[in-house]
């Protein structure tokens, strides 16, 4: 069944092949595709395209529909396009001409640009809050492991004395960052849609503002024509935002497979945390770090994949654009996986204390002696080669007691600060006011 | 000159390859080089690491050098291999041992960290005022054209009546998105990353809140391994930004080179603003447009290369950071230009006034005489089968009058709401207080 | 259940993360790691590592396992970690010990390697076959149109005349460098990687150069650290083989969606291989060549993608090439359902003959009338001025009867010698030698 | 000066920005728009389109410039457009209308056309020639180092032995694989697109066939329309061919940083290969292969880019396909220095010869103890089972003298065969063919 229907049916291939996965991915706009409709209705009833008592029968058959959304029995049949006429078919089915009346005004084009705008912003919430899960765990153990010096590298080379407290805060202070990019994917995407019909409005007197309400929007598209070049654009920044958060636990994961590796030791997790091998029974691998990596790079891969979707497309609606959910829509869920694998090891992991005593990072120390001739007040540069010339010379000597007390260094950290960073863009979502207008348009 | 030169030269072809195009690109970085060495040694004084004597001196001899990055002549010599030794150099050069003072408690790492982030910070203040000013444009031609209509396109097809003022809103309130991700990215880069050393800190009592303060920054990159890990974060973050504004101008010159094309014939421009060709003598190119769309694809295309090449890299410093610079660092420029090609084009475009009267455009009239029977009482469905019964049978009778007025229609464009938006993202960032710290800085 | 368990479990969430959708993609090697499995057998038996009653027993089961993966009841059991483990795992339900023997001299890294380069290979000859298809259809196609002229666009301004011949005839012209191009992939990817167990081979007397045989390879990836550099270079390079044909066909699709516009009308499909719109009834839309070329573009992401996810990574087996499976390898399927949709499409398009009578293109015959100008002797450049006169004042006049007899132009195709390169394209795949090396194996 | 100029000049802001960086560019292409020239003067006279006494008088002029372009003094004027009208120009100030002449039956699409594909046949060429100059240098250092044991690794972790003959080996043979598809775009490249004009053919009737001759082309394009569709493909499949080898360097690079950390410390170099750093005295950075890494990383960014530049665009040409010699035209020279610079590091490592002896990569034994039971008689995973609790028990003992004799494996490199097969792919290239062609057009 598709809704355009006229006198003369498409092709079974070419509806298989125009259809494709879409029902898959339909299934997770449900839920929001039925609170556009509550939205939709309610507002037709307000301008009088609805009668108060056709709205009435509407919103409660919707509610029981959202019900089926959320307990998990809703299902698009196997003839029905996409969600969009599967929810105009239940109402029809359920309430006959009415159902048809709540298609006014409207098209599918703002529909699913509704939908995938309500998606969009659940999901960017449920990122947020993972986020935070593994800052909190990553300022802790941060704090923890304050005291436990590593080496720390430049051009892979050991370099100066770091230490663990150092290495999870940076992480933790990366993701403040990264909800920062992303809390402006966020106001982009939370912008309501609805009305701009197929990309160019209508002539009902419809009342855009009021929907925008109902459904907990911050503003709305104004333009309809950018309304409907949101699709994609929506899309392509909050893949953006993912992507940051991506690279941060990709390059922690690229640090734990090293620090794991037997030829630097610093870290190790407990046997049910690592996998081993068909053929070498020693070892202790660091799949959940590699898989973590791996689909970090599959995310970081994704913006510039809606890019080459899009490119070049003059403005209007292209069928192009359906295809934007397949790998955007479960990214999602990914990156989150990724997050709480992150969590999981880093809160099993165990840390060697004893990693600078070892000779072979002697020479870290250096520039701890090249500064203790600063602080006696010889020129930089002329300590700086004294240094150099006591260690060609095999004259070096050194102590593992560093005193870094400046802002962000090893003896002051500063992770109050960090944490009060991220509690200033934590509370800069405002998850509460879609929230309480979601809330009510469902009670 | 290397700084770091001991004992031995390298390999004038080693040399060549590590300096590369540096010195090319390092003078874009020059006055920031300044900037922050100002701040450094302002900084150090307070502590007590230089005597006052030896602040003013450095101080006087950089608000020097300072104004020959301003007048163009200042060059980084042959021999020396980037702008910090070449500014170290002089320094020495004019004022013996107190130059070489200026390098304690700081590295190259974070030298260019910080030169980077103001360098950035700069750019992208240049560009939100190119973006405005093609914002004014658009709005104030939306506003002229708003009563010319023409047809709008959904998969390429004729589909419904849009019009100018629609059309050249909906870039101007794309923009006003784009500015929202820029302007995360501006607080992305808008924190002090100096002081962080190699990336490990220092055992030097620095006060790092202090040079965030004289260099204007809103905030600091606490933990140092985090402000290392910046690298290549920020410009990744910063090419994202700048990629949404390339695909909103890329998008609109698309269009334009469509509508220049005589299959639509929608608008025109003087001849002096498009090309010829050498065979064919009535050819009025639109390589302006052409060339927008091509350099925005090339500015798409940055942030993918960028995380290209920072993948899985583990944390600290490595020299392919360095690269960084080449495509990134010209693309302010690019950008700009595109925009001003854009204002330049859009401000002498002469559209067609009667483009909708065409016989081949009357089907997108025929949503309105659907709407008009819905207006009346008919269930959607029904009008709809009615009007494309009437199509088939050739009856179909329309006008070109239409009365859109929802929000952001063509009727009710709302432009003003579109301009309010703007001004709040546009005050938003703030630069007055970066401005004022650097004028201090410089007096 | 796990090979490599040992005494400890792994934790139910990272089971679940690290096995992630590998028993889905790796039903579609199961057909392919069977194979490896006889060959293997094959030859440890003749290097006396098996007795040939073992290795009797081995190759029969293998032989009614293969049926299952043909006649598709082959299923990776719930606690089966992936297809090689399976089918280790029925072996030894059905021959004990024997069954355990088969793992010898191999590992599960060289295993799967010969499992996806024996599935590469095999999809790559489907592709080939669909191409070559979609390539005779074009090219009968550009010689039934070959006298249909429409105008030659150049800067999206009409140009100069071309036909459909010309423009039918160039994407079957393209094919053939397309295949060029996968052939040399196809080369990269039949070379035998087994036996290079772990990534660094052993110290059983295996026969490589003999599986090589028993499999159909055209050679071996020697060195066993390259073998195993090979997981993630076969399926870049693939990847890069499909993402020109998806060009190719994305093109097509491009060109199709503007010339089925009502601004072009250039071509027309019968009304059920279009689609319509839920609001403007006398819509047409190309759903198929939007989609065709929406698929196209995720393809050519698709290398990209590969490249981020293997970049820096060094020599060795890293987890995170499990993950390449996951977009490549429905990637074939994907692109062989494009070209037989476009070669649906085409077959089914009428084209419109008139299309030149129109007036609006009658300066596509200006060069023309610059060129016969020239044919009479005038100079080029006075030739040219001429015309363009004639054009400003009003006085240009023509023919639309051309005569273009060069080799490649309008009235000299040349599609016999674009047959004959397809021809040797083609005949360079030699797949029958593949063929009979399986056939002898399975018989 | 522009060829196409009639009554108005463009804005010089147009003209600015349209010219770009083309003089630039163009000078790269120079020589080969003289071979072009040299072959359409000739192909013209024979068929009667010039004059005997014309054609003498232009190629002699054509071959004075040539000389120009090849000791360095040929230069594009300050107000000349492109490479295109500087060569016209001197031939007109020199010969006056015979100068005009010259460009009857072409387009400057397609002297484009035939210039790029010039220029990359003969940049490939100089690819091919470098990379195999590397790939001797890694046979014969393989072949030197064949006895020198260093770990293998999987995941990171330690897993078996390997060697440095296996390490150098496994680039060496990757680069087959590579100069393998680098043929491929050799092939698609080596097709004269000459006569295609605007990419619509012309009504002169040249002969297409003879000036593929005498530019040594191996065939032509046949269809026009493909012809001219062949700019940014040719780009786009030479990039590719260049990102592979761009992987197998940037991967050896990545090796290489490790192996000379200190963590690892199995390989040396010379200091002055190595850099230092301003504030670590001890440092040994491996500076040039971080850029050799990240060099080859922006080359892996180049197809994407060129995809994203030319991602929907319909055929015939646009004005954006400019802009694509900007990345890819210095992408030779990048890539070829950095193949020097991988040798120049190779011929000068020293490598250690002790590694394994170290007590830490006891356990990369393992393997062979669980082999040398399964060729006793034991099942491999009884024997497995085994050696996993002897370790577990710390009863693990080994040797590390390992005997591996398969083809491919420590003991039998198979470097000869290596060798045959790079044989095979480099005598397939025959620059002989088109040197002769080049040779006869200048003599």
């Amino acid at each position: 069944m598709k809704l355009w229907t006229k006198n003369t049916a498409s092709l079974k291939e070419v509806e298989k092949f125009t259809v494709g996965r879409d029902r898959e991915f339909d299934l997770m706009l449900a839920p929001y595709d039925v609170l556009g409709n509550i939205a939709h209705a309610t507002m037709l009833a307000e301008i009088g395209l609805l009668e108060q008592s056709e709205q009435n029968a509407l919103v409660a058959e919707l509610k029981n529909i959202y019900k089926t959304t959320v307990d998990g029995t809703f299902t698009i049949e196997e003839d029905v396009e996409d969600v969009h006429s599967q929810i105009e078919f239940l109402l029809t089915q359920a309430l006959g001409d009415i159902g048809k009346k709540v298609h006014s005004a409207r098209s599918r084009n703002d529909q699913v640009l509704v939908d995938v705008k309500l998606f969009l912003r659940s999901e960017i919430e449920n990122v947020v809050h993972s986020v935070n899960e593994l800052f909190q765990l990553l300022i802790s153990k941060s704090n923890e492991y304050k005291d436990v010096l590593l080496p720390g590298y430049t051009h892979l080379q050991t370099a100066m004395p770091s230490s663990f407290g150092l290495w999870l805060g940076a992480y933790a202070e990366s993701l403040v960052d990264d909800l920062t990019v992303l809390k402006s994917a966020y106001d982009v995407v939370n912008k309501n849609p609805l009305g701009s019909a197929a990309g160019y409005g209508s002539s009902f007197p419809i009342n855009r503002t009021r929907t925008t309400e109902l459904l907990g929007f911050a503003s709305l598209n104004y333009n309809v024509v950018y309304a409907q070049m949101g699709r994609g654009k929506a899309e392509r920044i909050t893949a953006m935002g993912l992507a940051n958060i991506a690279e941060t636990i990709g390059k922690l994961s690229m640090d734990a497979t090293l620090y794991l590796s037997q030829n630097f030791a610093f870290i190790s997790f407990p046997p049910e945390l690592t996998t081993g091998s068909s053929i070498m029974p020693h070892k202790k691998n660091p799949d959940v770090f590699e898989l973590i990596r791996s689909y970090s790079n599959r995310l970081k891969a994704l913006p510039n994949e809606i890019m080459l979707m899009t490119a070049n497309l003059p403005s209007g609606y292209h069928r192009d654009l359906q295809l934007l959910k397949e790998n955007l829509f479960p990214a999602f869920k990914i990156l989150r996986d990724c997050i709480q694998m992150t969590e999981l090891m880093i809160s099993h992991m165990e840390v060697r204390r004893d990693i600078v005593e070892e000779e072979k990072y002697r020479y870290i120390f250096s520039v701890e002696e090249v500064n203790k001739l600063v602080l006696q007040g010889v020129p930089f540069r002329d300590a700086y080669k004294k240094t150099g010339l006591d260690i060609e010379a095999g004259k070096f000597e050194y102590s593992t007691q560093i005193h870094h007390t400046h802002e962000g260094s090893i003896g002051n950290l500063c992770n109050d600060k960090i944490e009060d960073n991220m509690r200033k863009v934590l509370s800069s979502f405002d998850f509460e006011t879609y929230h309480t207008a979601i809330g009510r348009l469902l009670c």
